[in-house]
């Protein structure tokens, strides 16, 4: 009998560490703890968001139509991206898995920045295709001509994000132009929007246009309601894509049923209550203003990010810092990248967890 | 410049149709449709579920955690099975496309029963893996000599259902301990229980135990709140497994946010309203009855379904008489399977559904 296969698992998935990212520890129940490391928006839902989802909870005995007629027939119109071009997704990550297996054959290349969301790395995993990791700018941000250089005959992918996470830097419009334009036709363009109200609410150059003129190639765009309209629970993003043969490719990946029945009636109450959008992107300025006027205070250089998290390099290691602003209730993230080993991420929160976490920075640095 | 992936998609992936099965017509809207084809619960979820997800949903702005620990511990104890060896899905669907990607290599093979639910073809086809269908037995059940049999050096999954979709049979407990005691201990052996409680309350033998006694071979059960829960829009299934390993290689695949942030809340009340579930099974065997006793009436042969949904041979194109039922406001499924173009199936609804269901095709047939 073949033994190759021990424990049922082939080799890419044996011995597998999991992390959760939302365990509650057993002395953070029922006390106040500031969430600052998973870029979540601190407010709940709108109101009327909230009564949308209660009326549409009393059909979820139904499989919900996971093509989300309405709001893509009304997110169509807002893009000029067309309807059969538009699908849906788990979040984005369940959408950049999608791309990964639509696109790259078994030895085939991703080209990818040094730096992005940690978790990408093990989608990266799961694949039998190789990644060609091109190493971020000194400062940071994602080196679009290195991309560019770095795709070779086997690459089938690259994947951009602006703003990047976890740095929080955007793309230029120049960036945009030549990825748009340089990328070969053979290959996939995927631009990650996770944080594109706020970099929208920030000034920057808006991708989609820029992609829509990339005629001759393919490109997928995502975005979410998890971040600008406070419904990371629902698992809601969105692509927006080139063909309709691309959108039925990821459509058939993501499985018929994906999305949360309550969900399209959410968002589209999120979409006809803009004013609390923008009371989340306005509260959310203001407090990554204060962080980061904190934070320079206190002598870090902080990156310039315009999303609703902040990054900065702490100078000493980034997971002892998590671990002791843990201890004092105040939850931060590290990158995640050995090599950036002293960095931290801070989501911003409420004003009140602006100064928690400004307070327990200060008692932790100054205790050491 | 290589062409080899036009438009940007992998062979398997191009010229992909898209079916919607909840797509709703112009004719349709704003008037009564029975709702017969989806096999979904025709009752909505109950009072308490509403009501935890009223609760849950104003922190939908928070990621959910995935790992749903109250659900997990509650679970564990009331199958053995180690927390740490459940983990969960989107719906049965993502939890077998994730058992794919685990176990099965390019040009490995997967051994599957020829007739089992459709969708599982499109999981199948995004695979480099190759498909090794064994047909069923003539009255229509899974033939599980037949798959042992079909096993060879290059197996690593073999997956049946019980009961079995479009079906509706269910294993015996003989065919149970086959499967677990002579699918090679390298080959992953998948379990769907979808319709796990109808089984159960038609007096069928539960496989977990069985599995359980599968000592050194792997083996996933897959089972779901969608169908006796009255949940299948909140995508909630769940996947108790021989390993921690293997539960840690599908929360991989699955991505870490993989579930709407009310599921948790939602589950545990429905947990906790045992008569509601019960009455649930029990109009279901109700309206089952009902629908195969008018069945027989007009002479048809009936399939001996343990679910919420029956099956028979029409003895004419099915495909025609859903198209018929549907201009009735009755919406009913074909099988999707050429070889077997005659069977229609129609899931319980209502006893106002059953009354339609019946009365259309009775007018239909007397219309021919």
């Amino acid at each position: 009998m073949s033994r190759e296969h021990p424990g049922g698992l082939r080799e890419n998935f044996r011995q597998l560490p999991f992390w959760n990212p939302t365990k509650v520890f057993e002395n953070e129940r029922d006390v106040e703890v500031h969430q600052m490391d998973l870029n979540e928006c601190p407010y709940p839902p709108s109101q009327k968001v909230l009564a949308a989802i209660t009326a549409a909870a009393a059909e979820l005995n139904r499989y919900p139509d996971g093509t989300c007629p309405h709001l893509t027939a009304r997110l169509s119109t807002a893009t000029g991206v067309p309807i059969d071009n538009i699908c849906w997704g788990a979040g984005s990550t369940q959408l950049l898995t999608a791309a990964t297996q639509i696109a790259v054959d078994s030895k085939e290349e991703i080209v990818v920045p040094g730096i992005v969301w940690r978790r990408f790395a093990g989608i990266f995993q799961a694949l039998d295709a190789d990644t060609v990791e091109v190493a971020n700018r000194q400062d940071g941000s994602i080196d679009v001509d290195g991309l560019l250089g770095a795709i070779g005959n086997r690459t089938r992918l690259v994947i951009v994000l602006t703003p990047n996470n976890p740095t929080g830097l955007m793309l230029s419009e120049d960036e945009l132009k030549a990825l748009a334009s340089d990328v070969p036709e053979n290959v996939l363009l995927f631009l990650d929007e996770a944080y594109h109200e706020f970099a929208m609410f920030a000034g920057g150059a808006d991708p989609l246009p820029i992609l829509q003129s990339r005629r001759t190639g393919p490109w997928v765009v995502t975005r979410t309601f998890s971040k600008a309209y406070a419904l990371a629970g629902l698992r809601l993003g969105y692509a927006l894509t080139s063909s309709e043969a691309i959108a039925n490719a990821i459509r058939l990946t993501t499985s018929t049923f994906n999305l949360a029945g309550v969900a399209e009636a959410a968002a589209l109450a999120a979409l006809d209550d803009p004013g609390y959008t923008r009371m989340i992107l306005e509260r959310n300025a203001e407090e990554s203003t204060r962080i980061k006027r904190g934070l320079e205070r206190m002598g870090f250089d902080v990156m310039d990010s315009v999303t609703n998290f902040i990054s900065f390099d702490a100078k000493q290691p980034a997971a002892g810092l998590v671990q002791a602003l843990r201890a004092r209730r105040v939850r931060v993230a590290t990158w995640g990248y050995e090599a950036h080993g002293t960095y931290l991420r801070v989501s911003t929160g409420t004003p009140e967890d602006t100064g928690a976490f400004l307070a327990a920075l200060e008692d932790v640095l100054s205790a050491r």
